[in-house]
């Protein structure tokens, strides 16, 4: 099939037809595909089931610093805990606090104590303040998104370019307006564009001027051993970057082991300067006693070391990737060639951007749902969850059985097309 | 040994040279003895052990509702730990959420809400008004002192009575003071008095007039079944008193197994009306994708039910009990008598509560530390730290061995006799 730009009227009206044909046979089969999250599959899950078990009645319950984990204390986790999980996020140990088991958590209750009482080098609490901003590179993360809407942060968005955010904007906005306090960062197989930044991009991130004295970076390393290729995107170091460039309290890093242990009952961490640590640690400790420290000795008993993780993402990668591929497939096969849509190809991560023509990403979900296929809502990537070409799609492949992926993504192809020819028949009409 | 205040100088300091010499013996024997926080024991840990090898691989991880555990999602818990855990807060199930590993984490995000969002009957967030205040009934407990502190919260220190606060001076400020939008209580077993809230306090709590329409009831029931005779303190039902009283929204109450499983690993949660959890509902659903969800079934299947958690506490009372026995009786035997402390006689809960002569507080827990016995800090079970009569002592007997304990307990004895002839002798000089 060639480029639909060049199809005349009649070929097109002719096309749908037969395309609504297809889409109403699946219509009557009453498909119920849900592949609206990025959620490990059971067969994922199933890799780390020996991790429950490891620690059981007989045991030792000892941390290595002689702190028994099943008692109170031990705010920022346990020590071996913090050796293990620093290499994944490239930081040295003091670097790093061990949380609870979720990481957005982490994220929003950073944000919450820099409204309540600023960060470590704000002048006021941010909440004082008449207006806070954030810049959202999109598209992104909805539920970074929704965190801002909740405290009532003023989201400003920023394109994302095929290296990172768009840095000339990012850098003109952040030295002109003192209100942008902070920028949300997937810097790793981003969400939901599989992006990794540039050494480039981090080091204009690390560097820029601000405005703002007390600007943050929010950098949700969440996919950061979630290679899909023997080929690891490589990401300069911004801990190192922003000590280096004279910023050392600037960024926040944030990373979990949801999508590699268990998605509700893994470990979530931040690491900062220790400037931050500090501040963050004096407000912690009036927040909570303290983490889940038996899960965290699971999880260091379960994985050893930075290696044992990396073998065990190799397990999520090879059930992943033949999904990511069967996906790619059926993308490539039904609608390459045609013009109407374009698509990434992650190298790691738990997404694939479909961009469809301008207006059209509404009315394809729309389609889809119709057809029992449930695909993340339209906008949900844009700050407000409004897509000002509404035109984005994020594909959740991880989920499905490989069957229910491929039909998810046949009824997904032909909303694509079918829409893209009302579209083109509308225009062409006008 | 007749009462301090009948025998002359001579005999007191005949009487303190013999003191010193038997607390000089025990300083010379450099022990290291911490009764300071209100810790489970490793052997009451123990108890809960099996718990920990009852989920693992192999086994179905799916809670009653279909929801696999290990996954992302069920923002309030599952099912099965609604119903465990409401009738041990004495709700229905539809009124509780099951949260993470800390109450006090929950209490403290509860009232981070209602500075960033008010509660669901706010005009205002509270961090926007020029003062908020909350009623603080002392001795209490020192962490949700902090949380106030940490919010900038200003505390009005109540009087503890018999039988609860003191609810005239409950009454009369809340009707006054529209900055007043809450009050903290552990109503069963308090900390450190272990005080049961009669049915007229609870009562009175519930239908009092408060000036502030979103005044709050922060009821931290955390010793809802941590008896230690067979006579459990019943303690009137707040949530229906409160609706009963027209007032639905009054109150929030919080519970957890911290002290009935695992200290750091534990379930807590919270429980109000539909209103309250409505509104927490919406706000919890941009702050975290879901709590723990195994270590909740891990909860349910070793406990069952509400008679599986009464089984266990009995086995934790038999641990706890001996350990305030001995406690009462050195204090019964040394101080008995001497008019110069009084202490609580608790039938649950975590403390006895030691008062001194006024002004010998401070001094008794420095004295004691010298000889190598950590006390709670002086002043801990009063708002900023100041007890006013600089007479409160929170003793924890949980934690140490019964030999380790009885140590302690005779060098804290000696200690309050010392100061006390100190200051007797000090003010009959004068």
């Amino acid at each position: 099939m060639s480029d639909f730009h060049t199809l005349s009227t009649e070929e097109l009206h002719e096309y749908r037809f037969r395309l609504q044909e297809q889409y109403n046979r699946f219509r009557s089969q009453k498909l119920k595909l849900d592949m609206s999250r990025g959620k490990p599959s059971p067969e994922q899950l199933d890799l780390a089931n020996e991790m429950l078990g490891l620690i059981r009645s007989g045991d030792d319950f000892l941390a290595k610093n002689g702190v028994d984990t099943r008692n109170y204390g031990g705010l920022e986790g346990i020590p071996e805990a913090k050796e293990l999980f620093a290499p994944m996020l490239e930081v040295h140990p003091e670097e790093i606090i061990i949380g609870g088991n979720s990481s957005l958590n982490m994220m929003h209750d950073t944000i919450a104590r820099a409204m309540l009482h600023g960060v470590c080098d704000s002048e006021i609490p941010w909440a004082k303040l008449p207006v806070v901003k954030f810049l959202a590179p999109a598209p992104g993360y909805d539920r970074h998104f929704a965190i801002c809407e909740l405290f009532g942060i003023e989201m400003i968005t920023i394109d994302m370019l095929p290296d990172g955010p768009d840095m000339d904007t990012v850098e003109r906005l952040v030295s002109e307006d003192e209100a942008i306090k902070g920028i949300w960062c997937v810097p790793r197989y981003s969400n939901p564009e599989g992006i990794t930044y540039s050494d480039e991009v981090v080091d204009r991130l690390a560097s820029m001027k601000t405005k703002a004295g007390d600007f943050r970076i929010f950098w949700d390393d969440a996919y950061a051993v979630h290679h899909l290729t023997d080929r690891p995107a490589s990401l300069k170091n911004i801990l190192t970057a922003c000590k280096e460039a004279g910023n050392p309290n600037r960024v926040f890093l944030f990373g979990s082991t949801s999508k590699i242990s268990f998605s509700g009952s893994g470990v979530a961490m931040m690491a900062s300067s220790q400037g931050n640590l500090d501040w963050t640690r004096k407000l912690l400790s009036a927040e909570t006693i303290g983490p889940d420290k038996i899960n965290q000795l699971r999880h260091v008993r379960f994985f050893k070391s930075l290696d044992g993780i990396m073998e065990h993402m190799a397990r999520h990668a090879a059930i992943l990737r033949p999904k990511f591929e069967r996906v790619l497939e059926i993308l490539d096969s039904e609608l390459g060639g045609k013009s109407i849509a374009s698509w990434s190809r992650p190298q790691g991560g738990y997404f694939i951007s479909l961009n469809t023509l301008d207006g059209c990403a509404k009315a394809v979900v729309e389609m889809a749902a119709g057809a029992g296929v449930v695909l993340t809502k339209a906008g949900a990537t844009y700050p407000y969850g409004i897509d000002p070409r509404d035109r984005n799609i994020r594909l959740a492949p991880s989920y499905p059985s490989m069957e229910e992926l491929t039909t998810a993504i046949q009824v997904l192809c032909l909303c694509v097309q079918l829409v893209s020819i009302n579209k083109l028949l509308k225009d062409g009409s006008k």
